[in-house]
């Protein structure tokens, strides 16, 4: 009941048809990489994601994992899950070949990230902050730290964490003081204590490597004086074997909400000693600007935990909605009762998670493929261009992907009504897992912060004003396109009116005053991402009438998507309109009460 | 940090400007019934729940309920805490005096109830399932029944359960299969198992009375066949002493998302026998009709439920708010860090709280106020125009309070940030408490077939009509009532012209294919909920700029509530505009694909 199947169909109509990946592969850095070697690589990984890691789902959620002395023990299974992946170096696939990765566009990984999340989202939280923890010493350690760490981390046979948070800086980053030492030798001595340290501490591999925010004595105040750490867990001779104990420890686990198998660690530093031994990364006081870089990386990744959980949850829903009898839907014969997927309401729902889970995906990808493009285009306006795109889409991706996910997964215990509340369903997992979503790597708030406060002046608005371009761009190809297209020509054209009227008001109410900006920023961010969402379904639209006016072989299913295509334009992209006022309203409501008065 | 504060000031200014008190305690039935007497008994209920109540709450969550043997153990705490409840005769408040009631207004009742399910919603269902088997017993039962159980329940010496769902009758009523067979002596021998029974099993008190939903042998198939009966746990001699244990007994507890404390109980009767012994309430076959007496009641008491939580959630988030610093607000000075309420989205994220808190209150009150009017209004047309006005809002109020409790309580958790998803902070259990409030008592899916099935036909449209009516008639009141209202003006009116755009929509298509109407039923509730509410605030905005003007002992009050009603106006009203769209989209995307296409 509770099985994930891999939803290889619609990942490949979207690559194939809506974002297409054949005009990555044609890109130089992939020219080893077609259709075949990617389709190859995930029909595999799949496999894994759906018979070893999916079944310990339920399983981490139920065990948990604790403290045991100075180690974690993780629930039944993982351990053994997590090495069939690390050994099949499935960590690797879409990292730089130099540093033993696979050559796979980031796209690729994406798309594993989506079954990683949809198996098991507290276990790959393990290989995810591994990622994170590649992506700085990648572009910002020197070469010895490479050869020493990244390619062990990239092979999966080390794990990486990200400690950053401590009680008193948590969104406010700037205020941490976890203390760093520069002793005669060139090392650091780190001392004090983080919380919130995903796989902070755990026995599945024989090394963990950390990457820590601390403050040199003399370090300016606020974000400007945070340094950037590696301190491994177990310190690494210069031949590559493993020497002695660093002095970081665990002193507790969380009990959680959702994600209750991933080990949300509090680490202390140098509690037995002068200090954990610490390796500087790049330079002193530049951590900041460190974590900026892997920021976006890491955000998709978040939204991608929302995409994964939708994608189960809907499963598991229209599992039941399929097999569970309730009642006479209309048109049923008498005397027999309806599977309840066949109640008007039921339908509703349903079509509600497939459209949100669909058009969260096409984001997510669209990102992701952005990413390579900005990587590996073929030329410098293209690459800056891709680069821009991603920038402006990363805090809309983020939070659409996980707010939307919130409202998904809490469809999916609805549609189970009474049952879905029970633990054993299995359904109430994938909505409390889900809201942590909403909170880390930057609450959505901050996404909307980062949207109205970074994104739209990039180039004075230009950026902003390309992609408002490309919305209208598929409007016109919309236009005319035929009665099947009419709604979501309709929908479309009016969602990116309302955007523009909001936009209007933001720049210039914003630009005058930061705290107008501010006070309308989650308001405009959700309008901002539904229309961007819409547009890609539109996209997706266009794709699949082409397809069945071609009477190709995806048809078929061509069909299914612009339905939902259409589902998405009718019913839940109107929702838009609700949202130009609250942008409009501003601050003057926000603060006209003292808080005294709230 | 958890404290729990009744709402005095709150609740004050609605009974006294909103939902005037005064106007019901001027009927006959509720002579002896003044401000002061109202008040009174508010204030001490209010420190029974803050002093005693309260603090159970998340020791109810942590330790949840289990069964022993033949018996259900409940969380530490809470038989007292019921006990102190049942002792103070605070169960008997809302009831008739001629059954041991206190002859208070059902509107005090409600508010009661309010303040129960803020301290501890778990706990509360038990007094409440016993209100919905009063309200049975009181209507339907033999003089001989109210005597011998209605009194024991009334001054909450036994609670009442209500034992209705089984595994596969849950939406379905009608399809149940437990049995009853006459004996000679006029009694009934029912067997089965039931599910999804609330505090069917506990140690609070002597005995317990569950009603039983069971069918007779010879019954018409479905909801026509259907009879209501008592079922003791242990059976009463005519003395009132208590006799023989019956044949009911529970066999397991539910592990649930939520409301862990409030054992879900799954009961069998007469597994060691030829049927537990079951008095037959009324006549056979009559026992849907008389579930309907009680539904009202019980609708409205769950949506409740979503109020409770969502003030409670709301007072833990504003404290944290309070006394959480982190990072610099606009303004802030230089080097001085803020309290996290200072910043714009925090304040956003509050004042949506707020606002959506306290229309739910307004909408649960409105309706207890129809209630009291629909019995006891001094004529029968006023009586009758008040029965219609509950019997439409009654589906608007279940759903609007509950599912909006889980937006406020979401949010809840989200100005907490990291911390809000620990559960020792305590506002996770607001959010997993709030999901089961959605689903049962009718899911909300059930409300909205409800509203468009059979609450819009009422008077071919007319009881709707008069509600429009009493919409537009504020709009009169607004305009040209000041600036200050101007924005309430203006969002009120566009909600209303939706509203009737979408009814327009559905009263022909609706009339003419009921599958349309089906198909558009949720969005056309929150569309119509959020439009009432949105009313409802106005009243309250109007009502706080009489006061002020005035300059009255509430001035201070009044312009908080002002600004409530106009951030409800701004931020929240104009939702309705993205839900006309997926009304009139109707049935067609619902039904375009084939279940196996989904």
């Amino acid at each position: 009941m509770a099985d994930y199947t891999p939803p290889f169909r619609d990942i490949a109509f979207t690559l194939d048809h809506v974002i297409p990946l054949d005009e990555l592969t044609k890109l130089a850095a992939y020219e080893a990489i077609d259709r075949d070697s990617v389709f190859g690589v995930l029909e595999e990984f799949g496999r894994l994601m759906a018979d070893v890691w999916a079944p310990t789902n339920a399983v981490g959620d139920h065990e948990g994992s604790r403290v045991e002395g100075d180690e974690v023990v993780t629930a039944t299974g993982f351990k053994e899950a997590y090495q069939a992946y690390a050994e099949a170096g499935w960590g690797a696939v879409p990292f730089d070949e130099a540093y033993g990765g696979g050559g796979f566009p980031w796209i690729v990984g994406i798309v594993m990230q989506e079954m990683l999340n949809s198996a098991n989202m507290a276990l790959a939280m393990a290989p995810l902050l591994t990622q994170g923890a590649i992506d700085a010493i990648l572009h910002h350690g020197s070469e010895e730290q490479k050869e020493k760490y990244l390619l062990k981390m990239v092979s999966a046979e080390w794990t990486g964490s990200m400690n950053l948070t401590e009680p008193d800086a948590g969104s406010d980053v700037g205020a941490l003081r976890t203390k760093a030492v520069k002793q005669d030798d060139g090392t650091y001595r780190i001392s004090g204590q983080k919380i919130f340290i995903t796989f902070g501490e755990h026995s599945f591999t024989d090394n963990i490597v950390h990457l820590v925010l601390a403050r040199t004595p003399d370090a300016p105040a606020g974000t400007k004086g945070i340094s950037l750490f590696i301190v491994p867990k177990f310190l690494v001779n210069d031949d590559g074997s493993l020497g002695e104990r660093n002095d970081v420890h665990i002193v507790s686990v969380e009990h959680k909400m959702g994600i209750k198998a991933s080990p949300t660690c509090v680490l202390a530093y140098g509690d037995n000693s002068d200090g954990a031994i610490g390796y500087l990364i790049g330079e002193e006081n530049a951590g900041m600007r460190y974590m900026f870089t892997m920021m976006n990386n890491a955000r998709l990744g978040v939204g991608v935990e929302g995409l994964g959980l939708a994608e189960r949850s809907y499963q598991h829903a229209l599992g039941y909605a399929k097999e569970r009898k309730q009642g006479y839907a209309p048109g049923a014969a008498r005397g027999e009762k309806s599977f309840i997927v066949e109640h008007p309401d039921v339908r509703r729902m349903l079509l509600t998670m497939k459209a949100y889970t669909e058009s969260m995906r096409l984001l997510a990808y669209k990102v992701a493929e952005q990413i390579d493009v900005a990587r590996h285009g073929a030329d410098e306006p293209t690459r800056t261009e891709a680069q821009e795109m991603v920038d402006l889409l990363i805090p809309l991706a983020k939070s659409f992907c996980t707010d939307l996910a919130e409202t998904v997964t809490s469809t999916g215990i609805q549609i189970h009504g009474g049952m879905g509340f029970i633990e054993e369903t299995g359904v109430a997992q994938y909505y409390r897992d889900t809201k942590i979503t909403q909170i880390y790597e930057g609450t959505n708030g901050i996404q909307a912060m980062d949207l109205v406060g970074r994104k739209m002046p990039m180039r004075a608005g230009g950026v902003h004003q390309d992609q408002v371009d490309r919305m209208k761009a598929t409007v016109a190809e919309l236009s005319g396109a035929g009665e099947d297209l009419a709604v979501i020509h309709r929908e479309l054209s009016a969602a990116i009116a309302a955007l523009e009227d909001a936009t209007g008001w933001l720049l210039s109410e914003g630009l005058a005053d930061p705290v107008q900006a501010l006070s309308a920023a989650t308001p405009f961010q959700r309008l901002y991402a539904t229309t961007v969402a819409g547009w890609l379904m539109a996209v997706q639209g266009l794709a699949a009438k082409r397809i069945i006016d071609a009477g190709g072989a995806d048809a078929d299913l061509a069909a299914v998507k612009l339905v939902t295509a259409r589902f998405f334009a009718e019913h839940l992209l109107p929702q838009v309109h609700g949202l130009v006022a609250p942008v409009k309203a501003g601050k003057a409501d926000l603060f006209a009460l003292t808080a005294d008065q709230l």
